[in-house]
């Protein structure tokens, strides 16, 4: 095992992260459509993701894939011809998949196709109908409160036809066949912690796991929320016996503290080793059980699914004011949040990659250490002592019962500590790895 | 299953049962003999209980039936001649299960045959003999301290006879040949809550069961104590397999707040149905586990019958100061206790009969309850969000391995609600009983 | 079952242990040679020990036997010719295991070779160098600061040549071959809680359960730390399998609280008896779980050996300041400490002796104990329910799945009543031995 990579110190690339999201955050975004073809294109600028679609109706279970939408202009006029809405001034100001309109109304007939926030009335709210057909507009409730009686102008310059889905995959190939996912939505359009933080992240991550030595195989997925995820497993449905599980992911970017989701299985080793690390960084964090509503977790571990797979984020949607309006811009996220949630990933894969089960080859009483130079003589420093502590946890636990992780967890050192040690004992011929751990 | 009359409003009959306790309250019953047919003869009149009779001298696994007892006539005379203690004026002045007598002695003789109470000198206690021959009259502390030296005349028209044990049983089939027990003691005699609120309330529970469509059939057992109980499984042991479980039930008509004692299994459906219900409706109450003390749950937990029937009361046995004694009258038992302990029973009735497993027949992702207009579209009330995550949490743990009760457990919301949504997922092919469940 | 034995009152030796330990003081022990020799034979007085030898040289485990050590005379003179250190007053003096010498040598090259404890002026610390041949000397800090520049002569009259490794055993037979083991490490010095405590201790209780009728065999174990644990578990591999458990031991006669320290396994019934006598009798008491650091729990714990073996002591070694220097000596062990401790035990021992399985021979319905004389008719006495509720936890439980030490702990009733009333039962035909308890 290389350790150095894995257990060693990570660059800061929180700026690196902050300026993708950036040069993501003007493009308007959807389950499917160009928005999506675009940022995909750029992401391929950072690892050889690869971009695929699937046609508007393939059947995937028991959905099917929607019409391809796509706008080029949107706009309200008033009664003088002033565009008072536009979505060129900000692409939350159209109902996501708005259907083509040009038609002239009265005030009373547009009301009940816009949106806005009465409580936040600074904001522009982020709405959706991907399902039924329907069109809108999106403005601030200031706005709206100016709204005079007289003739409106709307026009939306969109398309819904016959296309494509599109989502991003990249598999870095490891050691064994056996899977890591790793998938986050990336439907939302001018929305910097729902979802650039996330989508930043995951390419970081996917640099820094390309250039370590990696048993396991890592599998990115940059999804269309739901509709994605759905297509995505239906596709690969004999794929699924190869992952081992992984984590769905949003939400990186803001000052709150990290909230894990459990899976639905609820004690797999993703578990045990996003709370570990969670626990051992110290960061503040909240741990919650699995219920069925929330991102793509929602499919990965539906019952005829049941993946392993944890949801990893920091305040949870809809618990931060800012959630799905215009204020979840670029001065939400921050370089150092993104930093630290980057971080957080590579320590859970870290201990992932690391958390081998081992086997004492000298298990009938303690191996003599001292004969091998393993043990201090007369006293010893403290460290020299944790490193003697770890070898005889390490010793005594490796019955083929105990992985790293659990020998970390009982003995209370760390598991850099205990990784370390086992390489030691492994050279002295007194540890082994057990023969379902290599 | 029709959720209206399980899951619906329960009228109130607080006024009824308590009427029939009132005409119950004066007849001197046993564990044999003319009182406890006369009670079920009353109770006929409600129900169409069957009365059953076992000859005294029958095996009945470690025990034999007693001889019957019957009394006419039983009291004490002064040396003047004046009646002291009379069994016409409370029929637990005498011993139960004393034996004739017509015999004069002096005070030092009788002084051994009398039982009163010195901490509650204004009480009667009741005391009982059934399995050794004795005699005795029972009084006030009060009354006991007035007798003065002299030649008493003791008189007790009684029999003990070869005869009969009689109890009552009440089979209500359901779908399913499984059976729920429901037993209560009656061999008390003129004590309000210990028993005739027990006797009350299954009078009455057995009225609102017969008026739904049942899952399971219900077995109603109104026995005499312990050895009705030995009796009514000695002579039924093959029926053992079919029972489900159930409750003892007495004591639920006094103030105090309800006790739930566990089934020796301690774990099993009855009790968990149990311990939901006393947490959701909110009523004040312990849960203990089980002991090898108490009432009939000792002959149905015993180790070769281990029946899941735990016991469900207000204040414990011995622990109300009207335990056992002459206060333990109509004045103590109110009428809304009694409803509410009803209502309790109906409760855990309807959670019973409503606690189906289901599987999701669209296991491979959430299917699309939009389509099915299962979905707000936009937004919603708190309602409809409630609604829809009843059927998210319904569709994610149907896998065949969660009752409906696990799944209310789980994810906090009302079991009346998943019950109903439930119904709605299988209206749309979505949901599907589990075949052990059907 | 005897019960008087194991659960009657223990007689107070606590002066005898004393003064075992009093007279075992001044012998310098190590791993090997003569001291361990004279300890044994003095043993030998109180009881049948068998003195065993292994050669120098031969392999056990991952071991080997080492040399024995044996030590005439050990001093340091100063350029005076005063001797300033000198075996012969103190053992701990001389460095345990040093190899002969004789030269002068400046200060500068004698320190290298003086062990002090700055941090406690006055105390000679105990220190050792078994594996890695060295010679040193240990002295009081003030001592070593008194030491001025000039020749000092070093003589240690010492041998480390081929010879044996020296312990005790003893073998207690009881009704079955399953054995009991009690082990204590005897190599150190003049050390009196470390651990001519243990010694004493496990003396008595030798005697102790030589005096009952057992049910299981007890070994005995008076073994060198660490490599005579080692060497008597690879002499005795095929034997394993009839070790049942037990506690390896030792700090005993300090006034500190009771410390048991989980076997590697941790809920065994050694596990569980410990920690309810510990409980029930109410000592101050802290129970840690296995680390696999300490004494020879460390051999018998390891993952190849594991055994049910815990550690019991008072105060854990090194958390007490006199711990491995001079100052634990015979002032600070007391008679009473040693009497609580060994009563402990004894009471340990008592319920692993009485802890049978029962099956109830009428497990259907209660049985009828009045009829038997077992129950009592009107009323009875705060005693004669504590026997009646006795009978009827162990009628209850009594399924072969439940032992007495489990029925005490779900009942609350005391082990010992528990174990009489089960006696009863038996007399009564009602309760049997479990198959598996014979």
């Amino acid at each position: 095992m290389s350790l150095q990579h894995w257990l060693g110190p990570i660059k800061d690339s929180g700026w690196q992260m902050y300026e993708l999201s950036e040069r993501l955050y003007p493009i308007c975004r959807s389950i499917t459509g160009d928005g999506v073809r675009e940022t995909l294109k750029i992401l391929q600028e950072y690892m050889p993701l690869e971009i695929e679609e699937i046609p508007s109706g393939t059947k995937v279970f028991d959905w099917t894939v929607p019409k391809e939408w796509n706008v080029r202009e949107a706009w309200v006029k008033d009664a003088a011809g002033r565009k008072i809405i536009d979505f060129a001034k900000h692409n939350l100001h159209l109902l996501n998949y708005s259907i083509p309109i040009h038609q002239k109304m009265s005030l009373a007939d547009l009301r009940p196709h816009l949106h806005s926030l009465p409580d936040q009335p600074t904001l522009i709210p982020y709405r959706t109908s991907y399902y039924q057909e329907n069109w809108g507009f999106c403005l601030t409730h200031q706005q709206y409160e100016k709204l005079e009686e007289g003739t409106y102008e709307v026009f939306i310059d969109s398309s819904l036809t016959e296309g494509h889905l599109t989502f991003g995959t990249l598999l870095i190939p490891g050691k064994t066949e056996e899977e890591i996912l790793l998938s986050t939505h990336i439907c939302h359009p001018s929305l910097a912690n729902d979802n650039l933080s996330g989508i930043s992240i995951l390419t970081q991550l996917a640099q820094f796991i390309q250039q370590g030595d990696r048993h396991y195989s890592y599998r990115f997925l940059f999804l269309p929320g739901t509709i994605g995820a759905i297509s995505w497993l239906a596709l690969h449905q004999d794929h699924l016996a190869r992952i081992k599980g992984g984590w769905v992911t949003a939400l990186l970017g803001d000052d709150g503290a990290f909230t894990y989701k459990r899976s639905r299985r609820g004690d797999t080793e993703i578990d045990r080793i996003t709370e570990y690390v969670l626990a051992t960084t110290g960061h503040a964090h909240q741990v919650i059980d699995f219920i069925p509503y929330g991102y793509d977790e929602r499919q990965f571990c539906s019952p005829g699914i049941n993946l392993a797979m944890g949801n990893l984020g920091r305040t949870p949607f809809g618990q931060f004011p800012e959630y799905h309006t215009s204020a979840d811009n670029m001065d939400f996220i921050r370089p150092e949040n993104l930093q630290q949630s980057f971080q957080l990933f590579c320590q859970m894969v870290a201990v992932l990659e690391g958390n081998r089960t081992y086997q004492n080859l000298a298990p009938y009483c303690e191996p003599q250490l001292g004969k091998r130079g393993l043990y201090s003589a007369i006293g010893g420093d403290n460290d020299r002592k944790e490193r003697q502590m770890a070898m005889l946890w390490l010793l005594n636990l490796s019955d083929g019962q105990n992985s790293l992780l659990e020998i970390a967890q009982r003995s209370g050192l760390s598991f850099a500590l205990l990784a370390e040690m086992a390489d030691v004992l492994m050279e002295h011929q007194l540890l082994d790895l057990y023969p379902s751990s290599i």
